[in-house]
C-alpha cells in the first residue's frame, strides 16, 4: 500500500534508504514562477547533515542536492519538482551484527513482521537518513510560506531533564540567530550548556537522551484548516507523527490543557495598548475548531531517545532465542537537534497545502479569480 | 475544500450541523457479508448522547440512527453505508445571543474568517454534535475489528487533576465494565468518586474542566501501518487531533519520552513464563518504525475543558468592541466523558482502514488471493 | 474499497440502491456563500425523472429532493451539502424472477462474483437510480459555474442509426430550448420524430436502442486540467465512463482522429471578422495537453441500449444451468434521454473541480490572494 | 495543483520534462518480495525508444533506467521503488524557432495560459518523453500481473485509413510476436506493409497520420473494479486520456454500441463444447456493471495524428500576430507504434491498482487473511 505521498494540493512523495544509492523526494504542485534553485534547499540539508559535531552520528555525507525536473531558467513551471541525495558513506559493514536480531526501539521486528524480510544493512526506510526528502520539499514549501510573509521556526526546547527557560511566544530573531548557531539548535546559550553536559554523560555511559522540539508559525493567515477531518491541528498531528521517534504532539497549551480549567483556558479578547483586539492568552496555540486564528501557531513534539545504545541490552533474535546485543556503529546520542528543521519542514509542507487549500473556501474568491467580480 | 472524509480504503465522510435537520454519515468501502442493523451502532451513539446525567449537556436528543443503503437481508453488501440522525431539539433561541459576538475557546472567529459569515446557531459544523457521524461509523469499523479478535477500549484516565491510578495496561473486562457503567466512562470508581466531587465544584463555580481519554486495542496484529507518511501513529495523530478540543495526542510513553534515556525508554525482550518472547515494557505503545508491533496499542488524548462557561469573559463583538459575556444555555461542564467513543470510534476507523492496507503489502499475499499459490 | 467519492477539492459522495429506502449524496467542498435551495436542484432530477413518456420505465417516483446539512438562511456554509431522495415505488415482486439466473448485459454476474451474493431485488447499486445522488451534486456544480459564465448542455445526438444533422458547435439557445422540451432530449425536431418511430419499433419487438448524448461547455477559461494525470481530458474520461451503460468517450475529432493526417487535425489559427485570434476549426475539442484552450469544449459519449429486454434470451442461472429468461418489468428501451443530465451534471462537477485546483496554479495568484501583491 | 501521481494501492508518481536532465518515476505500494532488476524494465523502455527505424524521430536516446531505490538483495521490500533515465540528447536549438509562436496542435499555448510561461525548448512536460516514466512503472505493473496469470498486450490496429483484419479477441501468441517484430507493432504483417506505404507517403509530404491501438487482457479475474465511481472502465477511461494525443477510448463494442439494439449487444450465454458455461460475444469487452466478467478485457484507443509537421500551418505568435510555421526538427510521423506499450503499461498499472483494491471486497477475505477461518 502506498504510504509515501502526503499533501492534497501541495504533495510531497519521498522514497529511499539509508543504505540504498540514493534519496530523494518528488513535491509535486509547486506554483509555477518561483525562483528556485539548489541554493534554495541545501541550507535546509545542511542542518540536518550527520558529522557536523559531536552530538551527531559521525557517518560522512555531503547531502548535495540536485534538482532533476521542474524548473526552467531558474524559474519553477509548474511541473513536478525532482530532488536527489546521493548516499555516499554507506558503510554496511558496521551494520552486520544487526542482520540476526532485532534490536530493542527499532523497526526491524515490525518491518520483518509486515514485509517478510527486511534491508538489514541498517534502518532501511525507517531511518532518519529518509527525512532527507521531506527536508528538502519543506525547503521549497518554507520559501513560498516566507515570499507570504509567514515565518516557521523550530528549535530544540528541551534535553532530556533540561528545558529552556523563554516561553516560545517570548522569543525574537536574535533567539533564532542563536539556535541557528547552536549544536544543539537551542535558542537559550545557558540551557544549552546544561544540556550539552548532560548529553555528554550519556554518551560516556553508552546511553542516549529523549527531547522536545517546539515549533512556531507567525503572521499566518486566519483560515487555514478544512473541518472536520484535515482540520490545521489534525493535519499537523498527521505530519508531525509520521517523523520517526516522535511519541506526543502537542498544540498550544498540550497536555497542560487536562488539568486546567474553562476560565483558565479560554484566551479572552483585549483591547492592546495600540487599540488593536487581541487575545489575552495563546492556549489555543493559534488554532480554533481546526481553523488559524491568525494568533501565532505554537507546537511542541516529543521525542524518544536514540534506541541505538551501546549499554548491553536484552533482546530477539531471529532464530528466537532472547540474547545480549551491544550496538556499535555510529549513532546520534539526541534525535531532535538534527530533526528540528524536519518538524519546521513538516510543518510548512502541510501549512502551504493548507494556505493553496483555502483559497476555494468561498464563492467570492472564485468570482474574483475568474473576473466575475 | 473538501475536509470530511477520512480513510483511504474504509472511508468516513460525515455531515450535518448541531442545528440543521440531520447529522450522518456515508460510510464507503465496508466489505460485504457483515450482519449489520441498528442495533449494531445505536450503543454507540448512546454512549455520547446528551442529557443522561448530570455532567452532561441537558439538551435532549434520542439520536436515533436509521440505515438508508448498503445492506440488504440483514448483511452488508458492499456498497456504502448511509447513515442518518434527525436532530429534535435544536431550540435555537438559546444561541440568539452569541451572534453577535466571539465566544472565547470557540470556533466563532475562525469560521468567520474563513467563510465570510457563520451559522450563528450554535457550534454549527464545529459543535460537539458532528462527532455522531464518526461514532456511527465508528461502530460498524468496531464490529467488523471485534469479529477479528481486536479489542478496542476508551475511557476517561483523568478529570482536570484526578487522575486514575491503575496503569491502561493493567485494566481488565471488569474494569472497562465498570467503565460502561460510569457516568464519567471512568474504570476506577474511587477516582470517579473524587471526580465528580471536582466538576460538582466547577459546575457551582459556572466553570468547566478539561480531562484525558486513554484508549487501547488489544490483539491487534503485528504489520499494520504504512510508512513513511501514513504510519499506524501518523493516522492516529490526524485522527485524534481532527476531535474537536483536542489538544494533545500520545503513543506509548508520550511526552515522557522526551526526559527519558535510551536505556530506560528501550523496550527490552525477555522469555515469559510460558516460554513466548515478549517485551518487558510498553513504552512504544505497540508501534515501532509506524507499524503495529503486536503489543497493546496505548494512545491518551487530552482534551481542553469545555470553552462554554458561564463565568463571564471578556470577548470580541463582530463589530469591533470589546465587551462581556456570560454564555447560558446547555453545556457539557465536561467532554471527556462523552467523547471517549469518539476517541475510540477514530481508533476503531483508522485501525480497520490499515488493516485493510495491509493485505497487499506482500507478493505471496496477492499471489495466495489469486490461486496462484 | 471505497469508489463512491469523486473530485479533490470539490468532492461528490453517492451512496443508495434502486430497491433501498432512499438514495443521495454529500457534496463536500462547496464554497461558502452560494445562495442554495432545493429549487436548484429539483428541475435536474426531473430531467432524468422516470414516468415522464413513453421512452422512459413507467416506474413512478417524484424524486423530491431534500437537503438535509451545509446551508443556513439560504446560503452554503462551506460545510458539506448532504442531499437525499427517498425511493417510493420499490414494487420489488417484479424483479423476483431474476434472483436465480444473471441477465445478460447486466451486472448480476459480477456482482455475485465480486461480493459473494447481491441485493436480486433489481439492479441494486448498479441500477440507474444510482445516478440521483450525481445528478443531484452536478446541479451545485452547474449552479456555480454558471455564476462563472460557463455553460453546459448535454443532449441526444443520436439514437440507433438516427441522427441529428446540425453540428454540435453551432447550436445556440433556441436549440438547446427544443431539447429540453424533447421526450428524447434532442435539440433537433425532424431528427427526433424519426428517432421516436424508430424507438416505438424497438418497443414493439421487445427490443431496446443504444445512442450517444453530446455535451458541450462554452465560456470555459483557458488552463483547466493539471498534467499529467488529471489532465481535463483523462477526468472527463473517468467521470463519464462512471456512468453505467456508457461504451465509448470521444473528446473533439474522437476516434475519427485516428484516420486524419496532421495536416487535415490540427487547429490552425487565423484572425477573426473583428480582429480576433481564434482556431479554424475545433478538432482538438477544447483540449490541448490535457488542459482546456478556452474554445469550445465538445465530448461526446456512447451509450450501449438498455440490457433489459422482453425479446427470449439465453442465460446463465446460478445453479449453473442455461435457460431461457424474458424479462418483464418496468425498463427504459433507451438509456441517453434520462443520461443526458447525468452526462451534463459528471461534466460540470469535474469542470468545477478543475476550476478549483487551477487557482492555486501560480505564485501570483498566491501572492494576490494572500494579500502580498 | 498536484496531478502527477496515479493510482490508491499501487500509485504511480512521475516527474521531467523532454529537455530537462532526467526523467522518472517513483512507484509506491509495490508489494515485498518480488524479484526484480533493470532487466525487468528495460525491455519495456526500448519498446517506446526513439530512434529505432524510420517512423520514429531521430533523437538519440538510449533510455537507461536505473533503480535508486525500493530492493535489496535483488528483490523489493515493500518501499518506494525510484526509477531514474537520463536525457542525453536534448538538443535544444532544434526548438529555438518555437519559443515565439503556439504551434498548432501542441500545448504550447494552453501551458502559456495556464503557468504564465513555457520550457520553450520543446514539449516540456507535454512532450512524449513524459511516457518513460509511466513506462517503467508498467513494466513492474505488468511482471506483477503476469506472475498471477494475466497477460496483457496492445498493438496497433490501424494506421490512417489501414485497419487490421483479424478480431483482436482471435490473436494468439504468434500474433504477439509478430507485433513485437513489427516497426509499426502491428499484429498483422500484410495490413503492416500497407501501413507503412501510407506512412512514407505521410512523410514525403511533410504530413504525420493518426491511428488506433488496441488493448487486451486475458485471464483477469472477475469482480475486479469499484463501484460507482473507480468502475473498470473509469479508472481505464481516466489512465488511457491521460496519455497525449488520445482522442477517444472505447471498451469492447465502443462506439459502436450506440447504434445496435438490445437484442444484438447483449452478451447471452451458451455452455462450451467442454461443458463450460460462457459468453457467445463481448460488446461488454469484459466489463459488467463496471466490474471485470473474467472475459477477455478489449479497450481501443484512438490517437491523433502527430501535430509536428513540415507543411506551413498558420499559427498565432506569442506577440499576437498570426504567421506562417514550418516545424522542422526530429518528429514521429505516427504516434502509436510507440505508445502500444504506454497503452498497456497504463492498463497494467490499472488492472494490478483494482486487483489490490479488491481484495478487501469482502468480510470472509478479511478473516482468513487475520487468521479467523
Amino acid at each position: 500500500m502506498a504510504g509515501s505521498s502526503f499533501g492534497t494540493i501541495f504533495k510531497v512523495t519521498t522514497w529511499g534508504e539509508s543504505h540504498g544509492s540514493a534519496i530523494g523526494a518528488v513535491v509535486d504542485g509547486v506554483p509555477a514562477g518561483l525562483d528556485l534553485d539548489r541554493s534554495d534547499i541545501q541550507p535546509f540539508l545542511d542542518r540536518r547533515r550527520p558529522g557536523r559535531n559531536r552530538f551527531a552520528t559521525q557517518r560522512q555525507e555531503a547531502d548535495q542536492v540536485e534538482i532533476l525536473s521542474g524548473t526552467f531558467e531558474g524559474r519553477t513551471t509548474g511541473t513536478p519538482v525532482s530532488l536527489l541525495v546521493r548516499n555516499t558513506d554507506q558503510r554496511s559493514h558496521d551494520y552486520s551484527q544487526i542482520a540476526s536480531c532485532y534490536r530493542p526501539g527499532h523497526a526491524d521486528y515490525t518491518f520483518d513482521r509486515k514485509y517478510g524480510f527486511r534491508d538489514y544493512r541498517g534502518g532501511g526506510r525507517s531511518s532518519g537518513r529518509e527525512t532527507i526528502g521531506r527536508t528538502a520539499a519543506g525547503a521549497i514549501a518554507s520559501k513560498i510560506l516566507s515570499s507570504m510573509g509567514v515565518e516557521i521556526h523550530a528549535f530544540v526546547s528541551s534535553v532530556g531533564p533540561v528545558a529552556m527557560t523563554k516561553a516560545a511566544r517570548e522569543l525574537g530573531p536574535e533567539d533564532f540567530r542563536l539556535a541557528s548557531l547552536s549544536a544543539l539548535a537551542m535558542p537559550d546559550p545557558e540551557a544549552e550548556k546544561q544540556a550539552a553536559a548532560f548529553l555528554d554523560e550519556c554518551i560516556r555511559s553508552g546511553d542516549s537522551a529523549g527531547g522536545t522540539v517546539t515549533c512556531i508559525a507567525a503572521n499566518l493567515p486566519a483560515g487555514l484548516g478544512e473541518p472536520v477531518f484535515d482540520k490545521l491541528d489534525a493535519l499537523l498531528g498527521h505530519a508531525l507523527f509520521s517523523i520517526g521517534a516522535v511519541k506526543a504532539v502537542e498544540i498550544g497549551s498540550g497536555v497542560s490543557a487536562a488539568s486546567m480549567t474553562g476560565s483558565e483556558h479560554n484566551d479572552t479578547w483585549r483591547m492592546s495598548e495600540d487599540g488593536k483586539a487581541e487575545r489575552a492568552g495563546n492556549c489555543a496555540g493559534g488554532v480554533l475548531g481546526g481553523i488559524s486564528d491568525g494568533s501565532l501557531l505554537q507546537i511542541r513534539v516529543s521525542f524518544k531517545p536514540t534506541p541505538s545504545i551501546s549499554k548491553p541490552q536484552q533482546t530477539l533474535f531471529s532464530d528466537g532465542h532472547i540474547g545480549e546485543i551491544r550496538i556499535a556503529g555510529r549513532h546520534d546520542p539526541f534525535i531532535p537537534a538534527r530533526a528540528a528543521v524536519v518538524v519546521e519542514s513538516m510543518t510548512a509542507i502541510t501549512l502551504l497545502d493548507l494556505m493553496m487549500q483555502n483559497m476555494t473556501s468561498r464563492m467570492d474568491s472564485l468570482l474574483r479569480f475568474y473576473g466575475q467580480s
